[in-house]
């Protein structure tokens, strides 16, 4: 009997938890675990939005592989996917390259969710990985220099965020923070500078509790975020956006931050999806094959009411944990066990010593939720790194 | 008899040091002496390659003209000079405010001098401002950050200098200098980048030593910039240079840093002019006028043996220093002094501790030259704002 081959798609929060889960509970030669990443590195996509802003250095936002995964249990292939072929079992990778498996779990996390709406794919930035955080913040500041030197060009100092769900909100807290040091840096008068807010929900951070709410818009707008609620963006251009209104925006700088879709890929390679994601079963078992899983933002399952949970870190990090366990138990002939998220509160943060959150029952304001945030960052990392990571990474 | 009214157009080396030797000079109520600029800051321009390659931040090449000026002897005005009335004796700047005067002190700078190739005014940068340079910089970090989200766009990492004169053999080396940065920033393989100087005439640094020419070529060389000499600039486009031979090199920031003319506002307001520089006499008249004199790059003098001295910082502070005198010394119905530069030597870096010059008739290299060049800067600094200005802004 050959030694069984698990191939992981992806190093986001679910395809490492996996991985990590599984170097932790098996022997080495119990089975041959090979990972596949676009990057030697692994980034905490719930920071993305300080150093989309420039409040944070990239690198702080990213953990390199080698320094989580143990290499001689994993086998790790730094290649982008192109295509799976779950009837093979075989995916094919941009170098050429074709692996085989007997068991697949595919964690290549998401695309960013358009609506249809024109101009978005070509025009407006997404806070969605390293290299993208980074392209934003140089962005921002070229504009700044660009202004100086075209000073009739206010537009260059607007910037249009699309979306006020987690990240939109996080980035514009960040940024918000940010202007006054871009304006001491580029002698910018602060008052010419904009953030918008828009969001074509009727509230600001659907779904979340009415007085969090309220009072994250406050602490942003005394910021200087100008919030446009209840406000759909219609077309996004070279020269910045329309509203459903007919109001135009001004603005070199659009980020689309209102939500995302799973990754085309697995669409592409023939599974059933609903917005890119597929329905996994309670073994996170993708419709019609025992031995692929799916984990993170491509999976899509859903809780008591029939509601679909949405893609959050939490629950990838959950999937990626549990997924571990029941491929360790598959391995060795043993029983899976049935996955449900169980929700901890979620936690936003805006800006320097602010933020939101509910854990529990129990609401949190200021400080306090950004404390809590912290210490939540903290756990994550010493559950991927341990505690030097966590002593590395945390900044206080 | 009422106060005679001293107008100073411009605070760079010629019309700060003018300033300032009449602030020396003259008792309060002497003269009524007016000084207008584009910015409230005085900068440095001979160290401008620095902030624009991003090896120094753009404000350790500035100084606040509160911190120089005694403004209860100085009327500053910051405004921009539109136009010249000579025959009026007035000056129009662009809030419309005209001041008239009795003496003119035109110390406006110069202007890129393009040589007619077409492109460059639309699509070359040039080391020429804070503003200027803070853009340049932005622009090459956002070049790494695009070229990771679109990587078959080589072009991206591609740098052109255009000149081999004391700016772009200074801006070449800075450059070098800092490529080892943004790969480390962007995650970018080094081996990638490209920085081209190319250079119209038969040598680098035209006119300078030939052994120093070519060690500066050498240490450049090292540091990874390719010399393109004797290969003129045909045109430059969005997408790069076309080469006279034919050659096109795709880049996206082409730095034009190959020789300056008169600001053209001397010439728009009526003064002959050659190149943009008015041909002053021995106490920087401008021609047909008493009471109107020219300092800097605005001003062209001839050496002994009929040859135009180049601008340069230098000769423009010793210009302005001989002016003050002369204003003090006329409003005062003395006589004034002829003047003529003395040259003391010049003095290029190359980059991180590495430099070459002629200071009288000895060459040095290397660090020596970095290290006398940092001696000249803390000597113009202290001439400007004293012991504390030198402490503060030299970097050793």
């Amino acid at each position: 009997m050959s030694t069984p081959k698990i191939l992981i798609l992806g190093a986001g929060y679910g395809g490492l938890l996996t991985t990590l889960q599984l170097q932790k509970k098996l022997n080495y030669n119990e089975a041959e675990i090979t990972l596949v990443n676009k990057h030697n590195y692994h980034y905490i996509t719930t920071w993305l939005h300080e150093p989309a802003a420039g409040t944070a250095p990239a690198d702080h936002a990213r953990v390199g592989l080698d320094q989580i995964i143990d290499m001689n249990k994993i086998n790790f292939v730094k290649d982008t996917v192109q295509s799976i072929q779950p009837e093979e079992r075989t995916v094919t990778l941009e170098s050429g390259d074709v692996l085989s498996y007997d068991y697949l779990v595919i964690g290549l996390g998401s695309d960013p969710e358009t609506f249809g709406i024109e101009g978005l794919k070509e025009y407006a930035f997404s806070i969605r990985s390293i290299n993208a955080v980074r392209q934003i913040r140089e962005h921002i500041e070229y504009m700044f220099a660009k202004y100086k030197n075209e000073p009739h060009r206010t537009d260059y100092l607007t910037f249009v965020v699309g979306g006020a769900g987690f990240t939109g909100i996080e980035f514009s807290g960040e940024l918000a923070d940010r202007v006054p040091e871009l304006c001491e840096e580029f002698d910018v008068d602060p008052s010419l500078v904009k953030i918008y807010n828009i969001e074509a929900a009727p509230t600001a951070l659907p779904g979340f509790d009415p007085e969090l709410v309220s009072y994250a818009v406050d602490v942003l707008t005394k910021k200087g975020v100008e919030f446009l609620i209840g406000t759909a963006i219609k077309q996004c251009t070279p020269d910045g956006v329309l509203l459903a209104d007919g109001q135009e925006i001004k603005s070199k700088t659009v980020v689309w931050a209102a939500g995302v879709r799973g990754n085309s890929i697995v669409e592409k390679s023939g599974f059933e999806v609903m917005r890119g994601r597929v329905k996994v079963d309670e073994y996170l078992r993708a419709p019609g094959y025992d031995n692929v899983f799916v984990v993170g933002d491509c999976a899509l399952i859903f809780n008591d009411e029939g509601r679909p949970y949405p893609p959050t870190a939490q629950i990838a990090v959950q999937e990626g944990e549990a997924l571990g366990d029941n491929l360790a138990a598959l391995i060795r002939g043993e029983v899976m066990m049935p996955f449900k998220p169980a929700l901890q509160g979620s936690l936003a943060s805006l800006g320097r010593g602010e933020g939101i959150g509910m854990v529990g029952s129990k609401k949190l304001f200021g400080t306090s939720a950004a404390l809590m945030k912290k210490a939540s960052d903290l756990r994550y990392l010493y559950k991927i790194g341990g505690v030097g990571l966590a002593l590395k990474k945390v900044r206080l």
